[in-house]
Formats: C-alpha cells, sequence, structure tokens
C-alpha cells in the first residue's frame, strides 16, 4: 500500500514527527493516501470479533476505528472498534515502533479509521473494558485510512450510557436532537448497532414467515392521484402541471390486489401521515408491514395468520438475536417480551368489562384512549402473562367506512388491533367486498362517492372475502425492546419539525 | 352455509327460476349471502391445482372463478379458474341437478367467484384447454359468492393472446391502456399472474443472497429537505407549512450508514424521478434496490459482490420460476437469459472500440446512447453469448460528481453500468470518501456547497472507501423474461401521463 507520513493535503497534520531522518521505524507508520482503488493487494483483514486465543501470536492486519487512545510514557493503548467488537491494541517503543511512531499513535483523532499490522498476545489478565478480553494487537505498523476532525459532536461513551446513571451521578449523557442531529455517529453506538441490525432481522423474519406461507410480495405506487380516505392528513405533491398525494397506506393496492386473485399479499414500504402529532409513537413517514388476505369463510382464518406471524418474529428475534437485545438493554433495561401460542384474542366488550372493572368510566362504543390502551396492557399481562394480545371487534362507529360490521351486532365490526407492551402496533379489518354495501357505508360517513370510484369499481367483478392489517416497524422495534420513542427506532426520523438530516 | 336462490338485494338478477316448487334441487344452487363472517364451517376448500386422478371419485368443494360457460341441452360446462390454473366442471340434469340448477350455471356472469361441491371424475380424453387435464368435476351443488357485472371491460382471453397472433388472424388483442385502466383484471391472466410472481422472487432472491453475504436491510426516508442531486427532475411536497421533496435515490442516506459502521446494506423501495419521459422504460416511480458497500482496497470487490447477486437471482429465477418463465413466453416469446459465471466485465475503451469496428462514430468522453447501448448488447452477445455484463470504468465527464475518479487516468472514473439484453439496469460507482476531494469535485460541477452541506459533512468523522449501485426492479424484471415495456412489470404504473388506479 502506499503511505506516507506527510499529512495529506488539507487534512490537520497530527502532532509533527521531528527529525525524521533518526527515525529506524518511519516506513511503519503514516496517513495513507486516499484509496482510490489503485491497487488489489492480497493483504487479508481480520475481522476484530475473530481476535481471539485461538490467534494468538499470528500476525494479523486489521482495520478499525480509534475508538479511544491513552499515551503512557513510552507506550499508547489504543481501543480499536469495529461495529459492536472492539479490541486493545499496544504501541511500544521497541523494535517495531520508534518513540516518534508512539507519539503518532497517540495523536490520531478519535474516530478515525486505520490499518494496523500487528502481532495477537493473549493477556494475563482479562481486559474488561474490551469485547476481545483475552488478547491484546502488538501493534507493528499502522497507516491511517481516513481521518477524523478533531472535534466530534458527541462521544461514543456519552451516548451509549443509560440515562438513570445520568441523573444519579452527573456524568454526561447525548440529549435526543443531538443525537438526530449527528446520526452518522449516533448510529456507530453499540446500542444502534444492535436496534438496526434487529429492525433488519424484523423484516427478514416477517417476509420469511409469509413467503413460506405463500403469500406474494407487491408493490404499491406512493404517488397516487386522489386521498382515498377522505383527504385529511395527507401530502400533496406538484405532479408535472397538477396535484398528486402521497399514500396513506397500500390499502387500495393490496385489496386490488386480492380483487386480481393473488389471494395473500405482503408489501413493505412507506407511508406518510401529514399529521401534526410530536409524540412519542407518531411519525409523519414511517415504515408499514402490510397484510391482506382472501379467506374462506371467517376473517379469524386472517387474524390467526397476521398473529402467527408475528409471533414468529418474536420467536425468531429471540433466537437468533439475543446478543443485540442484550447490548440494548444494557443501555435500557427492560423485561423480556412476553408473548402466548395461540394468540390470546380478547372482544371489545371483555377490554370494556376489564376497564370498569379497574374504575375507567367508557361508552360502549367510544375509542380506546392512549392511557386506557397503556392501562388495558398492565391488566392483561396480569391476568395473562402476556406482552402481546389482539383485540377484536371494535365498535363499527370507530373504524373506518370500508370495515365490514359483524353480522350479529350491528354496533360491532369485524376489525382488529393488535397491542404490544399496551401499545398498538397493527389495525386491520375485515374489509366489505361488496360494492353496494360498500356504497351505502361510504354515504353513512358522509363520503364523495366520486372521489373513492375507482376503489368501489374495484369490487365490481368478482371480488373474495377478505382481511388485512398495517404494522408499523419502528412501533414494533420500539415495543420489543422496550424503548421509549419511535425516533430511537426510525434511523432518520420524520416529524412535523424534523425532516433532516 | 347460509344460502339462498333468490338473488340479492340489488345485484342483476340471473333468469329467473320458474316455479321452484317443482325444483327437486333448489336447496342446491343460489346465491350465497355476503360472507361477513358469519360462522366458521369445517368444510375444506380444495385448490383447483390439485384437482388430479389422485382425487379421482372424491366428492370435494372447491372455490373458483367462472372463467367461461357454455350450456348445451340439459349440460353446462363451466372452466373454473384459480389463479393460473383451471377445470372443467359439468352441471347435467340427474340426480343433483334440475333443469332450473343448469339454467342457474349457464347464466352465472364471468368472473364471478362460486363454492362449488362435486365429484372428481377420471375423463378418458385429455381436457386441452384447462390446466387440469386429466379430471373433470361433475357438480352436486352450487352458489355464487361473489357476483361479477355482466359486462367486463377486457376479455381475459384476449388480453392473454400473442399480439403477433393478433396481426395475423384480426382476433382481439387488449391495449395497453385498456390493460391499465382495468388492472385488476388484467392482473387475473396467467401471464400477469407469472410476471408478477417472478417480480416477487426476484425481491426475495436479492435479498436471500444479501443476508447471506452479510448484508444489513436499512429503510431510508422519502421525503428529504433539499434535492441532493441539483434540483433537476424532482417533485416537491407540500410539508407543513415549508416545501420538500420526494428522494430521487437512497444514496446519501446508504452513504450515511456506511459513514456509520454498517459496512454493507441493501434497501429495497419507491425511487422518484420528475423526468417528463414517456419511453418503454422511464417511469416517475419505480422500485429501486440498492446496495452499499465499504471495501477493503479496491471498488471491484463490490462490482464483484453486486454482480454475483445479480447471478444468484438469474440463477434463482430458472430455477425455482420456469413455470412462470415458461407462461409468459406463450404470450411474449423470447430466448432464455443468459448469463457467464464469473460475469464479464468490460472496460468502456474496449466498449468504444467494439462499437467503432461496428461504424459507430463516438468521443472518448462520450456516454452511450440508448441505440449505442443496445448495438453493444448485440455486439457482446455475438462475442461473448451473454445477456448480462458489467461496463467498467466510465468517462469521468459523464458521471455525478460524487463519483471517484481514476487515479490512473484522469479523465475515467471508477464507475460502472450493468446491462441485461443490452440495456441499462444498474448504475454504480467508487464515491468519493473524503471531503476535501468530494469539495473540490461539487465546485467544478457548479453546484451550491451550501445544499450538500450535510452530505459533505456526513465524511468528516473517519468515512471507509465505499462503492454501491442501485437497481430498477421492473428493468430487471422486463429484460429477464424478454419484454418490451417497464409498465407491463409495474403493477400500477406511474409516468407523466398516468396516476391511476
Amino acid at each position: 500500500m502506499p503511505s506516507t507520513n506527510a499529512s495529506r493535503k488539507g487534512q490537520e497534520k497530527p502532532r509533527e514527527i521531528v527529525d525524521a531522518a533518526e527515525d529506524y521505524a518511519k516506513e511503519r507508520y503514516g496517513i495513507s493516501s486516499m484509496i482510490q482503488s489503485q491497487e488489489k493487494p492480497d493483504r487479508v483483514l481480520v475481522r476484530v470479533k475473530d481476535l481471539t486465543v485461538q490467534k494468538a501470536d499470528d500476525v494479523v492486519w486489521v482495520r478499525a476505528r480509534v475508538h479511544t487512545s491513552r499515551a503512557k510514557g513510552k507506550q499508547c493503548f489504543l481501543v480499536l472498534r469495529q461495529q459492536q467488537f472492539n479490541v486493545q491494541a499496544l504501541v511500544a517503543v521497541g523494535d517495531h515502533a520508534s518513540k516518534q511512531m508512539v507519539k503518532f499513535a497517540a495523536n490520531i483523532n478519535k474516530e478515525s479509521i486505520i490499518d494496523v499490522e500487528g502481532v495477537v498476545r493473549k493477556v494475563n489478565q482479562k481486559i474488561g473494558s474490551c469485547t476481545q478480553q483475552d488478547v491484546e494487537l502488538h501493534v507493528q505498523k499502522i497507516y491511517v485510512i481516513s481521518l477524523a476532525e478533531p472535534r466530534l459532536p458527541l462521544q461514543l461513551d456519552d451516548a451509549i450510557r443509560p440515562e438513570v446513571e445520568g441523573e444519579e451521578d452527573g456524568r454526561a449523557t447525548v440529549n435526543q436532537d443531538t443525537r438526530l442531529d449527528n446520526r452518522v455517529i449516533d448510529l456507530r453506538t453499540s446500542t444502534s448497532q444492535a436496534i438496526f441490525r434487529l429492525q433488519s432481522g424484523i423484516c427478514h423474519l416477517f417476509r420469511e414467515t409469509l413467503i413460506n406461507k405463500g403469500f406474494v410480495e407487491i408493490q404499491t405506487p406512493k404517488i397516487i392521484s386522489a386521498a382515498s380516505e377522505g383527504g385529511a392528513n395527507v401530502f400533496t405533491v406538484s405532479y408535472f402541471k397538477n396535484n398528486a398525494y402521497l399514500a396513506q397506506s397500500p390499502q387500495l393496492y393490496k385489496q386490488m390486489c386480492i380483487c386480481a386473485d393473488f389471494e395473500k399479499v405482503f408489501c413493505i414500504g412507506p407511508v406518510f401521515r401529514a399529521e401534526d402529532s410530536n409524540t412519542h409513537r407518531h411519525l409523519t413517514e414511517f415504515v408499514g408491514l402490510d397484510i391482506e388476505m382472501a379467506f374462506n369463510y371467517h376473517y379469524h382464518e386472517v387474524v390467526e395468520e397476521i398473529a402467527d406471524t408475528l409471533v414468529q418474529i418474536f420467536k425468531g428475534l429471540q433466537e437468533r438475536f439475543q446478543t443485540e437485545i442484550q447490548t440494548v438493554s444494557k443501555q435500557f433495561p427492560c423485561e423480556p417480551f412476553k408473548f402466548l401460542e395461540p394468540t390470546l384474542r380478547l372482544e371489545y366488550c371483555e377490554a370494556l368489562a376489564m376497564l370498569r372493572e379497574a374504575g375507567v368510566e367508557m361508552d360502549d362504543e367510544e375509542d380506546l384512549s392512549t392511557p386506557n390502551e397503556k392501562l388495558l396492557g398492565r391488566l392483561v399481562k396480569e391476568k395473562y402473562d402476556t406482552d402481546f394480545y389482539v383485540l377484536d371487534k371494535y365498535p363499527l362507529a370507530v373504524r373506518p367506512f370500508y370495515t365490514m360490521p359483524d353480522p350479529r351486532n350491528p354496533k360491532q365490526s369485524n376489525s382488529y388491533d393488535m397491542f404490544m407492551r399496551g401499545e398498538e402496533i397493527l389495525s386491520g379489518a375485515q374489509r366489505i367486498h361488496d360494492p353496494q354495501l360498500l356504497t351505502e357505508r361510504a354515504l353513512h360517513h358522509g363520503i364523495d362517492l366520486e372521489k373513492i370510484k375507482a376503489y368501489i369499481d374495484s369490487f365490481r367483478f368478482g371480488a373474495p372475502p377478505h382481511a388485512g392489517g398495517g404494522i408499523g416497524l419502528e412501533r414494533v422495534t420500539m415495543l420489543f425492546l422496550g424503548l421509549h420513542n419511535v425516533r430511537q427506532t426510525s434511523m432518520f426520523p420524520r416529524d412535523p419539525k424534523r425532516l433532516t438530516p
């Protein structure tokens, strides 16, 4: 690799090596010229997580970030970090390193990316502060690949400190806006790495489960010509010389796919809500995991498939992502997520009875407020020992016009929400598949039939009974991990006040 | 099941059963009341594709669409369709069916969904017009579950007719706008079912391959605060009291994830281009399969990963979706897709030499026109026998400002496109990871630095060398299947003239 101990044009010089002529190690360190794909060296870079006693006495090359550095006489201790793993490295004056080289190493800015050649050495005393506790790296060569600026907008160690500890001892933590304004650095913490690896796992488990169940993945348009759900809370887009809108859900398109005989479909994609809500659980753009499915005779066929899909996700996460769950819980302690098999299904009237017994006053046809949802979650947890359940048979009055009424009770509907730790993560229903009933219900809701003509027409050429629902990815991630703000589980969150980065 | 031979309120009455008192089969047919999840019957519905000689003499229930019906004296022959499968059913006057019942069956509108009870009977002569050639269903009960309106806006048989045949014999085909205006029906054809099942497979294979390679799936925002690539061709969104934009690619966010140590990321999501292009291969909204990856020393590490991912997709499709490929080729005949392992990589200058040898006049720093891309595809196919290849080292002048220049030749760049059957499906490059060089290149392109400050700042705290690219899902589907318009491979296409359905 071409490298040089002269600093690169325009980058801040590390404090200087005096009298380079006397430096017997001068070829062994420096700032590499920018990697522009000049060469294809054979060099193998070993992963930090693979630095274990099995590699003791091997000479290895490692690329990692400088997490911390600490000079101490003729030695410099570095902690090298690679994703959630780190290892201690030692540069000490001797055969391989000169005092200038130790000084160079000690002056590399934190978060810089370096290439290091070193010997893996077993240590006698475990290194408690690193994930690789049994070895350290004795550095023979050290080159800066990408130099970080000297002042970081936030410190990674502050960013992973549990907040309760910060309150107690006055040590710094990092507030949410600073994190989000500097997301590229905040995402490097072990907590962020774990959150978003687990989130990737949720998507993977969702699709894996549904594909095994015979579902087809569909892609639905986000730019739509009419605000299908009445026009409230919808973003307007300039579309050439006209206006268009951003889809508030893929529901119409999922239903069209059911009318087009795909039978069982799912999609994962952005959902847009122009709602001026600044709460811990609302975003203006979030990721929807959507399901729609034709059924034979009863929408519970669909409820069971959706609930089982969520159970498969929970099981998969607990099996495959235990390390990530543990990592997050170090900063945000929380009880493991509990669920039953099969999933508990409560009817709305049963939930009302539980709430009333706990002193809540509610009408039969009233929707659940957020505090009542949370209280219900606690009551259900006490009684049934589950953090996940289905609430079925919502009052017809509180659901959208396309919701199928319950044939046994005209005030109820064939609709359901699903809850994790007392917060709603999915809303769904049997949809009306009959164009005439759909028209009647739309009129009842005062909806302009002209605006939903295309929607109603979709059902005119034979439509199977069907049901479905939409899951909020960020909420599932948040609630599974017991976090408290959906901005922690959206990489680049969007709310009425935040559009950057 | 509750059912009635009186027609349902408001739906068109099938021609009437006279003198119901004399009808000994009157409980055996009729129009079911709307399925509102009244009951959970034990009845098992058998899939049409499972109706084979193994089931001969079994009594089965089937739910399917009426594809065609043909009355003939005391008999009525129906073709029952379920997705891409169909079977012949016979209602004949006898013990189970009265003449009124045969008449009822004969009058059910095409595309209606029905439940049928029948005996599976082996036939002596294969039924050439059905996928289930060895059996037919002798109907004992028949109920309409969802009645289609009598006039269909297009006929499914017309919609799957190969176009060349239409030209020859004057039989009807269906033009593209009629198809798209009535997409719910057009998507029911065997061709459409196959196209979109295969497209679902492309997404699945893409993710399966990348997750096996250690990639993490990310979700990137679609509403952004600034038009990052200069402001041309971007849709504007009203965002509360301000303006925002729709992301033209997830590139900035993918790169931020690389700067945040995720190392290898991918995402699948909508990409928006406000381009007034009305060609066979442009959409204003399409699905991007995006990859970004840190590399060690040379961007070819990334090119190889991406090319191998596409090869795994091609292999997976040919292994798992042969039925779908054959189905599409019945309507749109085409040569099987050919590719090499490892993938052919040509340099731009080699391609120029091939084109010049074929008589094309081009400058060294000129971009490929669409006709020249296609010609090059033919020349490459002739010489190397592959429909897929990488074209590497594009002239720096024709690539975006963030493209890494080639250190060996300042007029070239570390960038590449990938082609299928002579059309571009991916554009990618090594990105500049050094904030100073990025600033220089932006200034050279006349870009307002203030607008891309956040982008450049992402690289100030240590950034690994990295490269990536974005694949157009609809183009891959179109070109793999040898189709000729990207609207055939987008369920609900968006172009400057089309925003519905």
